[in-house]
Formats: structure tokens, sequence, C-alpha cells
């Protein structure tokens, strides 16, 4: 399996790089980026996984977070890939909207036609991307490790956190889809990936997933009170009820005037990073 | 005078603002961006500008130099305005290239045709800015300023502080172009905007104001040593040995495996907002 170093950066004395390499999960070629503070340089460190939103790629969170100052401070290895398979052979909403295909896997394994050669994100983070960085990156410890995104990628997060709560030690969102089965991002992609069984969205649904008896995660929560997706698309309210249904321990915190931006994001990036790391750094 | 506040976001507590206005310097709209540390809310703050570089608009440093983080600690405010006029009747390099015209004003004001109509980014910078800012941000004490930027606007930043220390408490800069009349960037530009009379470019030549006395104002200077563009464009060590003929004081740094971008300028933003934060409260 062959790979790239696209680029490398030095950053708050560590190396932000870019790969590029074919994944065979998603059978095409994908970008991924990877920050490796100091501390990595002589010992390997816990890694946190970053899955971002809707039409963003592995560069988004890389160039406007400001994560790697706490990811330095924190000897944390933060690993971001891309939203969604790419390529020329790679379908794309036929009206080229920003909320599903390219952009916009979802973080689910489509089994619908023709989205179902492509479109398995949720296999690929899960699986092949640690097995890539375990047999290529010695410097990330790939056993110790959590996961955290924003709005589709908070959703990722969320259900891929919980569906292997042996696999991560912590999870945190800023401003998650939590029930894309009641959210039109959310029923649209899932129609399209998974079809038109319901029962079948609810492996990919946070609220239904803690609904189902999901073992506790450490979970902290992040959602700004100006973001003009919280009402129609996020409805952060279902996973409250949800929790406190289920009685499952969740940290959710509205942020006063904070909106869906990177802004936002980087105001609080310090925070997620220090929760994070108290799970990462336990014996 | 019309105005238009084009976009607020929070951020670290504050507000980052963009605004249009028509700046007459220039004879055309411009945006530029300006970050408000919550205390400013209750109380005017100082100000520090950020001149950009090459290619770059008022966005680049706002989304990915991690400055707000630093400006919300400090009760600081940052204004970054565009690194060039802007509009369709703008003329631009025939060629295309990224050094000359759109995104390359180089902070000079141009007496030669076609640029003098708009290329006056000097006299907007010092005057016509500082003058909007007095009218309409309450927030921001305009008598109470220091200037910092990036390779053509680490240049900008130390020839306006050298040419008005009585206007710049202090100045830095990263990977600045220490002396446009001896780089082919600086040539290039002083050629086009200001004509073939090589004695005036040394107005906006740093090492030059330097040699011919500049008052002493405050500096700090950092310079990665992986920079592509050190030893053909930006050429610090010109400005080491100007600073030691003439005894002018500065701080100089290399900084062992650092490039050109904003991953370099983000790994060291806290300690340049730190370093005029020095200055700037100073009674």
């Amino acid at each position: 399996m062959t790979f790239e170093l696209v680029s490398e950066n030095k950053s708050f004395g560590g190396r932000q790089q870019r790969f590029k390499h074919f994944a065979k999960t998603l059978n095409c070629e994908m970008h991924f980026s990877i920050y490796l503070p100091p501390a990595a340089e002589t010992k390997p460190v816990p890694v946190l996984y970053w899955l971002s939103g809707l039409t963003c790629t592995d560069e988004n969170f890389v160039t406007k977070a400001g994560a790697q100052a706490y990811a330095a401070k924190y000897n944390i290895a933060i690993v971001a890939p891309d939203t969604s398979p790419r390529g020329s052979d790679v379908p794309d909403d036929p009206e080229g909207a920003y909320d599903l295909g390219l952009g916009a896997g979802f973080y689910v394994d489509a089994t619908e036609p023709p989205w179902d050669k492509h479109y398995r994100m949720y296999d690929y983070i899960v699986d092949e991307l640690p097995e890539w960085l375990d047999q290529h990156i010695p410097h990330i410890l790939t056993d110790r490790a959590s996961i955290f995104g924003h709005s589709m990628g908070g959703h990722g997060a969320l259900t891929i956190a919980l569906k292997h709560p042996q696999d991560y030690r912590s999870v945190s969102a800023f401003a998650p889809i939590v029930s894309p089965i009641r959210c039109p991002w959310g029923q649209k992609a899932l129609k399209h990936y998974i079809g038109n069984d319901q029962q079948a969205w609810r492996e990919y649904d946070t609220c239904a997933l803690i609904e189902a008896g999901a073992v506790q995660v450490p979970m902290l929560i992040d959602q700004g009170t100006s973001d003009s997706f919280l009402d129609t698309e996020l409805k952060t309210a279902l996973l409250e009820e949800a929790c406190k249904k289920a009685d499952y321990e969740s940290r959710i915190r509205y942020q006063e005037g904070y909106d869906h931006s990177y802004f936002f994001i980087s105001s609080f990036i310090e925070e997620h990073i220090g929760f994070h790391h108290k799970y990462l750094l336990e014996e």
C-alpha cells in the first residue's frame, strides 16, 4: 500500500503533516492530517481524532482551530481525516448540494448504490485509519485514543465513541448533529446512504444509541446559542432528553452568543483538548 | 461616508468583526477586520495593527493566526486591513503575477500611472484607517497603537513604525522583507509603483531608514530558518547589519525549522502580542 507525505510544517515545536494514501475501505485516494507534538519525537503519544463538518476537508481544522498549541502542551497527537471519499469516480449529489456526497460522508457505511462503492467513512475512521497509523507512525499510541468533532463530525465522533467504548476513552463535540434521524441533513443522508429502513438509521443516531443502552463514555458538548442551525438541524435538547431518560452522564454546555463557525471552535478548543488529556493520560 | 458591518462572530468572549467602507485614499471600497477583546465592551483598549503578506486579504490572519486568544488575554484590539486596493477598476499586474497589483500593495503610495489612482496603502494605513476607527469604533484608543505584520506586511509594519515613531509604541514582524530595494519582490513593486528614481525607494526600505538615522522603536523580529524566501527575498542578515552599524536596538530571532506559513506565525503569535502589550499598557 503506497502513501505520500504531501507536506510538513513545523508548528509549536512539533510537526503538522499531511498525507495521501490509497484507502481500500473507500476505494479511492484520501488525504488526512496529523499533528505530532514535540514530545512525540522521543516517546509515542496518545491520539485524538478530529472529525470535521459538512463541506470541510482535513485542512479546515488544521488551519483554523488553533489546536496545535494545546496538542503541544498536552502531548497529544491529533489526526484529522477528510469528510468523504474523493475523486472523479466518486459519486456526488446529482444536484450538487453541500449536504450529500462529496464533503458529506456522514461517517456511515453506505449500503445503497451508487454510494456503497466508496462511502464507507465509518469503517475508514474506526478501522483502516488506526491500522494505517499503527503501521506507519510509530510516534502514535493508537490504543490510547479519544475522538471529537464539529457538526456532522460531532455526530460522527459521538456515534463512533458510543459504539466502541472500548476503543475511545472520551468523546467531545462542538455543535453536533445529535439526532440525524430527526433533522433534514441527517434524514437526507441516511435515506441516500442507508436506504428506507429507518430502523437501520438508528445505528447512526446518538440519541437512539443512548436510548438503546450505550455504555458510558466521558462526554463533553459545547453548543453556541447563536448557532443558526441549532433549532433545525442540531437540536441539542434531544440529547439532553435522551441522556436524562437513560441516566447517561454528559456535560452539555450552551455557550452564549457563539455561532457555528471556527471562531466558536477555537474559543473552546483548549478546554476540549484538556478534557481529553485527562482520560488519555490515565494508566 | 458610508460603511457596513459585513460580519460579526463571537470569539474568545470578544467580537471578530469585518467591515466594508469606501476608502477615499484608495478610491475604492475596502474590507478590513477588527477583533475587540471582551474588555473593550467596558473601556476603550489599545490597538495593534496587523499587515498581511502577498496574496492575502484581511481574512488570512483572522482565521489562521490564532491571535484572538491573546488579544482577549492582553486586552488589545487587532485591526487587520487588506493588502491592496480592490475592485474591477483597480489595475492589476498585466501578467497576473502575485507580487504586483491586487494583493500586493506593498504599503507604499504609488506615484506612477496607472497605479497612482488607487495604490496608496501607506496613507491608508497611517492616516485614513486610524481616523475611521477614531470616528466609528469608540472601543479603540487610536492614540495608543503598535503595528506588526508578515513578509510584505512585515516590511510595511517596520517602515511605517520607523517613519512614525511617535504614533507606534512598538513594532514586530514575522519573516519581513527587510530591504525591498535589494530583492526581486521589492524591486519589481517599487519600480512600478514609485518609478525609476531609486533614491525615492529608500523611503520604503527598513534598512535604509535605519541607516539614515531612524529614531528607536522597540522592535522584535522572528525569522524561520526553513523559510524558502529567506535567502532570495527576506535577507534578514541585511537588517542585522544595518542595526549593528547604526547602533539600532532590535531583537532578531532565528526560529529553527520554521517556514514562511501561518503555522510559523501562530507558533509565536502569543509572544508578539505579549511584546506589544508591554508597550501598549505603559502610561
